[in-house]
């Protein structure tokens, strides 16, 4: 038997583009002699499709792309991932079997989540178990997702997992090894076909794969890359060398994140402001690669307290990177806002003045983007807009915010990937200390512990769930880790009214939101 | 017996403060010779406690404030909504019988929602069954919020059902039928205890209340204000008249959400831009009657757009409110932006121009707040929110959003309610063509559907969840139908940045997102 794994990357919700997408490979499949072709979870519908679900409409529509994708199916079979009606009032995250232009049987999600990546929960009824599904003489076990790491498949002579697996950095050995090992318990072949791409704030890392019987990896999908990869169950395969997770694939996945999330908007053009610091110039570098040097706009917005390495660093980098680029002072603006509150164009300096100028930058790239067309990106990282270390309605403007998740300490690790080969971050940029520049010789550092410990403490706290005992048994000072809690906390408010991030790096199933009201402190 | 039902406004994870109020209100309970003293679902850590429930550090403090409270029980009963371990890695949402200092008996939610108020599927485990509990001779049959409805209570002399029911307009009816119907069916007293006040964008209204065998409400706490109140099992009552739900409640609703916003997070003034439309007006009045007249800041920012009635209407009202009231002209902050855009101080008149007039608005108005520690207001309604007819960073800015969940024609019926008396808000504002001076002579309808129209199509769509086939089948128009639904769509990106608004209209059990990506057209 020849199977065609699929690694579809959907747009979230375009059913027609979808379908056609599937209906192309599905006849590319027939004309290479497949006997089944196999596509990711809800890849009709793109994962993940969210409060769509509750539409009468989309889920009626849902039906008729399935329908028009099944008159298609002739001489091959298709294994698809869709949400279908129970008959009554919910919805199954269903794995079709069509061949002969019918359903000729179905499995679907047992095990549903209600904190992950996609709160499934809402949306799904659990199904009742794990079915075999008999396809030309073959029992193949079909699960749905994580389906697979529990699911009984006695007499299978094959396990398909169709999956949509949110990529997280530094997880791919674990995840590898979990599937090999149930393809070895099991002593049977595994599919897993896993959606490529980025929806929303979650990108795919594609990677379907074929484990034989012994729990080795024979087929492969390369990762992010909407491919077909071929493989046949009676074929013996040669082994293949395990692929090795390393920063390259996080920049990756940052650029297909934003490639996807404009281009399965429609947008194409982005503008950002460079302050001659890192974070921009990280965001700056991913927004090239993802759209295009001749795409992107970059612009230096000095006040007063700008230094002058800022204005050479921010040049340098648009010009290494060969983006468009504008220099707009602020300082005019910023006096008539002086003006009126001080009555004389002269600075008291309170952070009400530190505010407003980040402010007015975020009202020219608002005004460029309004005016011009292009789309803002925000330049915020995970550990400044942990602990609430940005302006709100100022450097937090954008309709995306590409490097929201990632640690400040992991933004260096990636520039200095990204500078591997050529100097394109201006080297003065990575070494000196980060600085906001509001105030005069502002550092980072007068307002928040280094970066090292403050993303030390966030990681144990947003990706290790620790206590604060268990961080002062590592060695960590309790009044700094409660601190730095009290600040997470505090700054709630300003999270929720955060752009869209790219979700890479914090485990998915712990985005999860404390509430506003902040009556808990850390003590 | 006599039983105590305490309405408690807890602060959402202020474990010392909630112990501290529930140890006073057991005190007092015991000095009134009560038996028992019951209080509402979660209330030892306030609803709804979110995120914080995956913090090792709070679940420990909340065991020991329960231990903190029990040390307190001498000579009276309790029952106490709270989570407790499952001694494994689960947690319960509980009730605690608690006597003599120790908790003799326990309950918890079996029926958990995952898509609700409050996802509380995502950090509860669903409890085996519906238990009753013995009390001093008397069989107790206790649910946890919903659960209720659908628990068998044999042999039980008394239901108690402990919840945290948020407020929704216009149900007040239905959900009393629903309890009446409970204990009629049972033909044993139900005694139901409910949470009180405001808790992020949650308002619970309280009115705790016991009915009869057959399904007559005995005795009734007041909406809206934390209370205890008493009954005893052995005497006879007479029934109480039915409460009335009107408009006064769901005004009520917002400022009461609004006051605890602002007092649970240690907030007393707050600052708004009046505008002299009614979505402002409604705010500073809220505002005006949550935080008292002295702590309302009102501000005008005219541009050369503002009509001469603006400034009255905006003044007018001030003055009615007694609410303190400034005038910023943007008109040069603007002409600087013209400037650095136009080359000239004039405008071209496109959107960009339309927007940054918005945004330095939010920026004096934050600028303000950042200086003298006013909470900026959003005054952004649930009609203009839904389609996106607002400018993001501009009059969206603000911690909290009290009526961005009211539709914009009940907008004007609570206008119309706060004026029953005495012109508070001017006549003006009420019957003017909205408009947001953006551009000369610039209406909402030159955007927008009539509002009657637009909000009835939301309704449709956001409270009904109907297709457009069945909106068509009610009359309307389909292509206007679908340009509203797709403009809701398209508008996800800016709600996704939305302050917290208060929640009392919209099924909370809807309030799902749609994916940013907009792959989907109503069509």
């Amino acid at each position: 038997m020849r199977i065609a794994l699929v690694q579809l990357n959907p747009t979230v919700g375009d059913l027609k583009g979808n379908a056609l997408k599937i209906i192309q490979f599905i006849e590319k499949a027939r004309g290479l002699n497949c006997d089944l072709v196999v596509f990711p979870e809800l890849s009709l519908m793109g994962y993940p499709p969210q409060g769509l679900l509750k539409s009468k409409d989309f889920v009626r529509d849902c039906q008729a792309a399935l329908y028009r994708v099944a008159r298609h199916v002739d001489g091959v079979g298709v294994l698809l991932g869709t949400a279908i009606s129970d008959g009554e009032n919910g919805l199954y995250n269903a794995a079709l079997l069509i061949e002969n232009r019918e359903i000729v049987g179905y499995a679907a999600k047992c095990s549903l989540k209600a904190l992950s990546a996609f709160d499934e929960a809402c949306y799904f009824k659990p199904f009742r178990e794990t079915d075999t599904l008999t396809f030309r003489g073959h029992r193949l076990a079909v699960a749905v997702g994580d389906d697979v790491y529990t699911s009984e498949c006695r007499d299978a002579d094959l396990i398909i997992d169709i999956s949509a697996t949110p990529y997280r950095y530094g997880q791919f050995k674990q995840h590898n090894d979990i599937l090999a090992g149930i393809a070895k318990k099991m002593g049977v072949p595994l599919v897993y076909v896993n959606q490529v791409g980025g929806n929303d704030d979650l990108v795919f890392a594609g990677i379907s794969r074929v484990f034989d019987g012994q729990g080795q990896c024979i087929a492969q999908a390369r990762p992010f890359v909407e491919e077909m990869v071929l493989f046949d169950l009676n074929d013996v395969q040669q082994p293949l060398p395990p692929l090795r997770e390393d920063i390259s694939w996080l920049y990756k996945a940052l650029v297909v994140g934003v490639r996807d999330y404009f281009s399965k908007n429609g947008f194409k053009k982005a503008v950002l402001g460079l302050s001659g610091g890192v974070d921009s110039a990280l965001v700056a570098c991913i927004m090239a690669e993802a759209l295009g040097q001749e795409n992107v706009l970059g612009v230096y917005m000095p006040s007063r307290y700008s230094s002058d390495h800022s204005k050479q660093d921010a040049q340098a980098l648009a010009e290494n990177l060969g983006i468009q680029y504008r220099v707009i002072p602020i300082e005019d603006i910023f006096k008539e806002y002086l003006k009126v509150f001080n009555g004389l164009p002269s600075p008291v300096g309170d952070v009400a003045e530190e505010n407003v100028q980040a402010r007015i930058r975020g009202n020219l790239l608002m005004f460029i983007s309004n005016r011009e067309g292009w789309v803002l990106v925000s330049t915020s990282n995970r550990s400044e807009a942990s602990v609430g270390y940005s302006t709100i309605y100022g450097d937090m403007c954008g309709g995306l915010a590409p490097i929201a998740d990632i640690p400040k300490t992991v933004v260096y690790d990636i520039c200095n990937y990204i500078n591997r080969n050529r100097e394109v971050i201006p080297h003065n940029t990575l070494i000196k200390p980060p600085s906001a520049e509001l105030r005069p010789n502002q550092k980072d550092e007068d307002s928040l512990p280094p970066y090292d410990v403050l993303d030390a403490v966030l990681s144990m706290y947003i990706d290790d769930g620790l206590s604060v005992d268990e961080m002062v048994d590592k060695g960590y000072d309790r009044m700094l880790v409660c601190k730095i809690l009290n600040m997470v906390q505090r700054s709630e408010y300003k999270r929720r009214q955060a752009p869209l991030a790219i979700r890479v790096f914090s485990p998915v199933e712990k985005a999860v939101r404390n509430p506003v009201v902040h009556g808990y402190r850390w003590e």
